[in-house]
């Protein structure tokens, strides 16, 4: 799986509002990982892919004179969390591990397929004119998002991270889930001030401000979406 | 994520066709930890799930002593080879171990969700009485088995296991949704010999014997399903 280096700096292959991506871009900033994002429109034809990348989905990410190309974001994440061992996101012992992972996978799970994906293919899955998703599939996310709050209220009950004592990839990727929905206006935030407390928290972590700043043409994000203090 | 210990063995929930609990029964075999099987129907209500364990699937992975639940079968795979580092099924650099858990991503998505949980939903949907699959969606799942297997084909032109020198966990994953398919006879070997080479050496090995040994009251594979030379 390798292709001609590019340069000498990670380059990722992203699509700005996809929640994966959005998580292995906090990943490489909290490792403070020179990258260059490289735009994917996601109706477009996508040559960055090798052989055997089926699921034509970014993230893609390049890595710096090895020619290495890997895809998917849960074996980016892996890859760089081996590569890189500083400024850990899974820390801790195999079980402490195995719980960031779970929340990981259930991010992906609970958020991706049943509430992101339908407002992604709304917004762009009639080609280069994006527009904002209708009020009806907003509010059937903002509805079923509502559940998904508590859990993560429930964890916030017993942990001071999601998945423990210490920031980690599971606050990443929950964080990055959410961020997709609310660039939409996709939560309610009412009655959920704890999880919205620790979302503003994630959100003035330097890593996030990129993803703060990203806008697609024809579709503004809600005032609070960039502000820190909500 | 702890439930009361329930003896001195790991105890797997799991479903015999379950592609991806089969994966985790070959590689607790291919390591030699010894584990309980315990049976959760389909169609049955799933008491053995923790609080947010939303996926509702199979495999759940009870642990030894500690009271350790693991559910979501790339969890338990990773946390298994992070505690029990014998028979390692994730050799090699990080490189190596990238390409291993993307052929594991890719069976999943390839096979899954579009192959086996069609048959899976057409058995065993209906309830307690499993149903062969119609000779309609058998046909469909064996046309777009054929492309996979092709690609399965192209690995093993360059490799001497699917994801490098040695055999891995992508060889488990990708065995173990084929057997699936195979159980329902939605494989067709022709023209498949080099890939139908490799799979036979999958199911010679002693890991594979309590899967090729397993029947669904019903739904009878096809008798080249469990025969070691074909």
């Amino acid at each position: 799986m390798t292709m001609p280096p590019e340069g000498n700096v990670w380059r990722l292959f992203h699509f700005a509002l996809c929640p994966v991506c959005r998580r292995v871009r906090l990943l490489l900033s909290e490792k403070r990982i020179a990258f260059e994002l490289v735009h994917v429109a996601p109706w477009e034809p996508q040559p960055v892919y090798p052989r055997l990348n089926h699921s034509k989905l970014t993230p893609v990410l390049h890595g710096p004179l090895r020619g290495l190309v890997l895809a998917n974001s849960t074996v980016i994440c892996e890859f760089i969390e081996e590569t890189v061992p500083n400024a850990s996101m899974m820390m801790g012992s195999a079980e402490q591990r195995a719980e960031i992972r779970r929340l990981v996978a259930w991010a992906d799970d609970c958020f991706y397929g049943p509430l992101v994906l339908p407002l992604l293919i709304d917004a762009f899955g009639t080609g280069p004119q994006p527009a904002r998703p209708s009020q009806l599939k907003i509010r059937d996310a903002t509805n079923t998002a509502e559940m998904h709050l508590d859990e993560i209220a429930y964890l916030l009950d017993h942990r001071a991270w999601l998945a423990g004592p210490t920031i980690s990839l599971a606050d990443l990727a929950i964080a990055a889930h959410l961020s997709v929905l609310d660039y939409f206006g996709a939560i309610d935030w009412t009655g959920h001030e704890q999880v919205q407390t620790w979302y503003a928290v994630m959100k003035s972590r330097r890593s996030f401000q990129p993803l703060l700043a990203d806008r697609i043409e024809g579709i503004e994000p809600p005032p609070h979406y960039s502000n820190l203090n909500s």
